[in-house]
């Protein structure tokens, strides 16, 4: 509600894992949800156990959920959605638990469509413009008009990676490969390295290198622990590393635009 | 945590019934309070189902918890807890499913001790005067001194009444039965009684009447639907049956004295 996504959209939600910090939520928002009026089917995928979670709850305190809810168990990496305008996939990431990181990636999209050039090639506006962008030519009276004369190059879609709660880890940084926005865990400061790895989670300067390798345009140090009441810290340190890495707080909106990075 | 109630204070937790938004939050406050360091015993109340409720979220996303929990399931009316200086009791409510409306009642306290009072009675300061309000007497040399010379009449204990969610009913105004502080459902306003009645609920005017019946000294009006953007018409409406109702917000804090009211 405070992030205005919307109370009765198409909604997906991912569970990386069975850790109460991760799932405990879940409950309360989807009897949440149902007060507000959601009536909406909605989806979610999580690691093997969240169905029996979902059920179990339900059978003890009724969801008396408005909506259907679809659940749908993740049991390997690979595509989870697909859908005409992206799909999204999963990556075993390294925890403890079964774990999964999760990639969204829209698929390309046309190119920008010029209305003066097609004006100029004498190409009437209507049908004619959208079937341009469609497809490789048109014709105009007698004349074939490629499109490529007045439609850029197609766009790359926005591409985001959540990766929590891991260690930095080979599959994690091959799924967020030329992400946009990389979401990582960034639990401690690398002088908790022993601690990071003992409990599953990444130093922000592990992060850092995950972003590095993965060739990311952007990185959000994500899931600093409690403990750091100032994160600049970590901050600072995973820049030396990535340069293009944030903090970010609840709430905060990231505008992501893969053409201006 | 905002409360400052403490993370390793002697706690318990009384649940009323097994509706989401009256125990979602438990398996979370659980994890946090594990999180933040509390390593002492804990007691869960509530009625049947709730033993259920904890284990099955604990089997399948573990709680983790440094401290023991206790479960106790309420099945019937009456004494659940009893201390030296307190006691808490269970009344049935009305509200569709097995739902306990909790009273906490502090057992009397000793009188106030008058200092200037024993010394011209040739009391010494020291352990005569803890005895003076712990007993009825004391001897001094060769006289016998009544306590009531120098102590006041015992206080009475501080008792606050939780009624939700509930339709009004005699159970709960014999277990509110002069509450310093009743805080009762006041779901839905007077002309929302169809509504409050069809869902185990209780209007603003209702509640005003079972703190009126129960001769409590203070009216919470409490759970008020998210429908009414402002409450104020309720406690208007209240206030013409019991003049002594209030509003409150999340985090206020309500100052309860039984010797000023």
């Amino acid at each position: 509600m405070q992030a205005r996504a919307g109370i009765n959209r198409k909604m997906r939600i991912f569970i990386s894992h069975l850790h109460g910090d991760h799932v405990f939520g879940l409950p309360g928002l989807l009897h949440s949800l149902s007060f507000m009026g959601r009536t909406r089917e909605l989806e979610i995928i999580g690691p093997k156990g969240i169905a029996d979670f979902i059920l179990s709850v339900n059978r003890l305190v009724k969801l008396y959920s408005q909506f259907a809810i679809q659940i749908a168990e993740v049991t390997s990496a690979g595509r989870v959605v697909n859908e005409p305008e992206y799909e999204v996939r999963a990556a075993t990431a390294k925890h403890g638990i079964p774990c999964f990181a999760y990639a969204f990636q829209e698929k390309p999209k046309p190119g920008r469509f010029d209305p003066d050039k097609a004006r100029k090639l004498g190409i009437p506006e209507g049908p004619l413009w959208k079937k341009l962008q469609a497809t490789s030519s048109v014709k105009v009276g007698k004349r074939r008009i490629a499109s490529k004369l007045v439609v850029g190059p197609p766009r790359p879609g926005v591409k985001i990676t959540y990766a929590v709660d891991t260690r930095p880890c080979a599959s994690v940084v091959q799924l967020a490969s030329g992400s946009d926005l990389l979401i990582h865990d960034s639990c401690f400061d690398a002088s908790a390295l022993e601690k990071a790895a003992n409990y599953g989670h990444s130093t922000a300067v592990e992060a850092a290198k995950v972003a590095k390798r993965s060739r990311a345009r952007r990185l959000v140090l994500f899931h600093i622990s409690a403990m750091y009441e100032d994160a600049t810290p970590l901050l600072r340190h995973a820049k030396k590393i990535f340069s293009h890495s944030i903090l970010c707080g609840d709430m905060d909106s990231i505008k992501v635009d893969p053409e201006v990075g």
